[in-house]
């Protein structure tokens, strides 16, 4: 979902850390977290758990950004 | 995660509603939404975003009992 990566990246900005720095720390592979900023994965729970501790956040912290309801486009 | 379903389920029961009745407002299975409440799936970010929506609450309040680091059992 585009909105959770748009959140992510910009919690990972406000920190002053590299895609690589917190992949390592997630132990994920940079690739896999640059794709799930841009919205291409539909990231697990136990994913969402890692990154969010590599990020020193709480994982519903990384989920706070999510819109309630989809705005369906025509 | 085990916190996950722990978690969902007492929200589900809190706001007294079936396994079912909360899988057909996701757009889910019963069957494999007892799973996610029972802990065996690593459910998706998209289908949290489901079950939250169908419990009436921001995906972000489901994942507020995750602690924020796994307890190693020997």
């Amino acid at each position: 979902m585009a909105a959770f990566g748009t959140a992510l990246r910009e919690l990972r900005h406000d920190r002053l850390l590299t895609i690589e720095a917190v992949a390592e720390a997630a132990g994920l592979h940079p690739n896999y977290l640059g794709s799930v900023e841009r919205g291409e994965r539909n990231v697990s729970l136990f994913n969402i758990w890692r990154i969010a501790n590599a990020l020193g956040l709480p994982a519903a912290a990384l989920l706070d950004e999510l819109p309630p309801r989809k705005v369906k486009h025509s």
